[in-house]
């Protein structure tokens, strides 16, 4: 069938693309023009440059296939879609979804955004740590809970201090109580839209929860026993790496005394490689050393300055610097300048890799949101978040240039109310041009998700298009790797430990399937 | 303050902008690629190549400032930030605002989206319409409110029709009946949140609304007053011209015969005209015939045929062609691709200004959202809503290349669960990298909120950046005239008028504010 006349345009290739204004073409040259815009996007997609292998592939359409059944029964009939909704009411959905299945199964390779206060399950934490001797709790003059171990508690007016074993005695349901206190430490509520109505109701509770949980695992044998729980958990989850944002703040003992920064440091690197030790598989655990971004500059600096002292003693454990903390009503980069640059005025100078949070905002044009220009200009190595990015043109172009990876944290992003529905989250615009992006899970503990597999979920079925298959899953696990803080032999043995366990994944998802007669047809 | 080694990038220019990596970079350095960054993003604003004169700058001040403070109070202190929460929510707060007094207040230019069911305000179809003699209501078997005109009711057993006057008498308070038949009438709930929970949640019910106010509408008096209140309302919001979205239903009489098409465009017409002469400032309104994307394709080539059978002939008020109605599952464009192709088939072939809804969808890669790579390759003269277009970086190419103009509906968006904070709305990009864009409010009428005033605010507090002024808001305007479907002449004719409104308006707020002292200092 031919039209007689219909005004389109041709792509004609010159030095660039132009369009040419023509006024007849057929239904064929409707055709190759529709299939070079569709093929033109899709070659701009995030994980379009890997070329997949037949097995691969196979499990891609099936990958496929289950996400378009779960995006079109939403599209058509109106069932709920869980990345629409908060995950505090989807995590059940997700973990009924065949997607979700084979992306627990994955082999994710790293966790790059993480934070040390937050990598640990709280039904771990409740069930175990709050189980042993001298651990105690008490609700402070404003209700909130506060939990430590003591030998012997102090006794302020403002919070009596009780032992966690007899208040779960008395309450004559430790099921119930256990349960009640997850619900208390973490931030999830049945309502949080009516709840946290603002993105500074939820993160005020958030602040409650880092302090409860710091309580209870800065006491040093615990804290050596929730980093090896939280490794465990993340290798269960099919991370084979991660890099922790920790501040220094210092381990306690039973009778208060507090440990200095380079016992923090050292007991993390010793429980690291006892994990290691017996987790052959494991490929790591590294630090990125973070500040706080409501502390004085003078705080920030020595900070910096500790970081620069321990940076080559103890180069097998922390790689980078960083400040965490709301960033919306929190200090900017710019306001620590000096401080930040401190490093380049050293006689020889001193190169600081820094790993920064930016972006993490809606305020656009606002001192925070343009956090994302100095951290670029500062050199970053990857960039915290970068939610606000795609409102920043130039910086966009800068980050592709030096080729400064995203963190994108699907759900810390959508709980801590940035955006509702992620199929809205700033990333998308990188996932549809190529950007090289990681995907975090931030703080999984606080609102109840596992290490990283839902955030994977997340992003996979919010942020990329109906017909985006494996290949966007396996550059992500490949970028967490490439852009991690590894040095690049590392990064190598890396690799291997990851293919091994991809290969292993790629033959069972196949096995099953095949069993299912899932691949027949 | 020299630091002596510090890693940063500058821009060389070669043919494009090149980052040179260097090792050595002094604060003043920093400060100056700092500065050129910004200014880079701030020329590739919306907005940004208008030159506001002296005056205008004054008021572009006193904008940023208000804005400022709004933005600054909900970013600092947690105060609620009107666009971030549903507009049924956040109605009361906007109209306290300053930014949105001083928008009120600004002429407009043009509304270039609207349907013609919600374009007048339902207190005035309750207050006035539902007064007058022959109105009836029933609640048919599903308990769902209908109102229509009759000399003598039908009786059938699903639909019991009352006179609307007995029922209001019957309810013992004329005033609570009027406000409880709004708010049956509009989509608004007191919990949107909860109340509608999916995108097809909120459509269903607003299928009723346009359902009840297609009942009182049609009849042809009543349409005649209708449509003279619409211009008369959107006047009154500083909007000096309409393009409306229209089918071609017809208008009915009391005994239940209907008219035809012409009749309609006819009666359109002439109102329009009555209008025109009573209201010199006035600069029109246009119609873009609309068919509906859930009919069959045979309904769709007919709409077509009718209007390549009306456009030379009342050329004066029709302009173009559409299809309208939800379009996530809906059909897509491709669906219609033969019959939508079909003017060009005609011998002499007849060219279509086609106006397109597409991208009004937040699933990427389905069928729906692919109707945007269509849109483009057939010609559109707009597009309607595309919300989704950042997701399509080949189309959004093609947009700039063709100057397509974007009409943005925030408050719709926002009511119809796309996106729920409108910071997240997909607009901004366009707002960031200078795309061709208008403002449209799409239903007002439905959602209780001015003809355009409510729309602009969104989208110049949620979408432009903080220190963004009134060359945003001007560019709206010019382009609502630009972009439309008047013909170049009208254009000029239109560009006069509204200057004329927009001088005073410069005029009055400067005085205003001069009273108040705030130009001072």
């Amino acid at each position: 069938m031919t039209y007689s006349c219909f005004k389109a345009y041709f792509p004609l290739l010159l030095l660039n693309v132009l369009f040419l204004h023509i006024d007849c073409m057929s239904i064929s040259a409707y055709t190759l023009e529709r299939q070079r815009i569709m093929k033109s996007e899709e070659s701009d997609m995030f994980g379009s440059s890997l070329v997949l292998n037949k097995q691969e592939g196979l499990i891609s359409d099936i990958l496929i296939k289950a996400k378009r059944a779960e995006i079109e029964d939403s599209r058509v009939n109106g069932t709920i879609f869980p990345p629409a909704i908060n995950f505090f009411e989807s995590k059940k959905l997700i973990d009924s979804s065949k997607v979700f299945q084979i992306i627990k199964r994955m082999p994710k390779g790293g966790a790059l955004h993480t934070h040390g206060s937050a990598i640990t399950s709280l039904d771990w934490l409740v069930k175990n740590v709050t189980y042993r001797a001298n651990c105690y709790m008490c609700h402070d003059n404003q209700g909130h809970l506060q939990m430590h171990f003591y030998d012997t508690p102090p006794q302020p007016s403002y919070c009596q201090w009780e032992s966690v074993q007899h208040v779960r005695e008395r309450s004559g349901n430790a099921l119930l109580f256990d349960q009640q206190l997850i619900k208390n430490i973490s931030i999830i509520v049945d309502d949080p839209h009516s709840t946290y109505v603002t993105v500074n109701d939820v993160w005020r509770r958030f602040g409650l929860y880092f302090k409860i949980v710091n309580g209870l695992y800065r006491y040093t044998p615990i804290f050596k026993d929730y980093l090896q729980q939280a490794l465990r958990e993340f290798e269960e989850d099919n991370v084979q790496y991660i890099e922790i944002r920790a501040t220094l703040s210092p381990l306690y003992e039973l009778d208060g005394s507090k440990h200095d920064q380079e016992h923090k440091l050292l007991t993390y690197r010793d429980t690291v490689n006892d994990y290691m030790a017996a987790h052959p598989d494991f490929i790591g655990c590294k630090l990125i050393q973070s500040g706080i971004r409501f502390f004085k500059r003078d705080d920030i600096l020595d900070d910096i300055k500790s970081y620069v002292k321990y940076q080559q003693k103890y180069s097998d454990i922390i790689r980078g610097f960083d400040l965490i903390g709301q960033e919306g009503p929190g200090k900017p980069l710019s306001y620590y300048l000096d401080d930040l640059l401190y490093p380049s005025t050293l006689d020889p100078p001193v190169s600081v890799p820094y790993f920064f949070h930016a972006g993490e905002t809606d305020w656009e044009g606002s001192q925070v949101d343009l956090s994302l220009v100095d951290a670029v200009l500062l050199n970053t190595s990857r960039i915290g978040h970068g939610f606000a990015l795609y409102k920043h043109p130039e910086v966009m172009k800068m980050l592709k240039q030096k080729d400064i990876a995203i963190e994108v944290n699907p759900i810390s992003n959508q709980v801590l109310k940035l955006v509702e529905d992620l199929r809205n989250h700033g990333a998308i615009t990188m996932f549809a041009n190529d950007y090289p992006l990681v995907v975090g899970s931030d703080d999984p503990a606080a609102w109840g998700a596992l290490p990283q597999s839902h955030d994977f979920y997340m992003a996979y079925m919010a942020m990329t298009r109906e017909d985006a298959g494996l290949e966007v899953l396996k550059q992500l696990a490949i970028n967490s790797m490439q852009y991690s803080a590894m040095t690049s032999s590392e990064k190598m043995e890396a690799m291997k430990k990851w293919e091994r366990k991809w290969n292993e994944f790629i033959i069972e998802i196949l096995r099953q399937h095949s069993h299912d007669g899932q691949l027949i047809g």
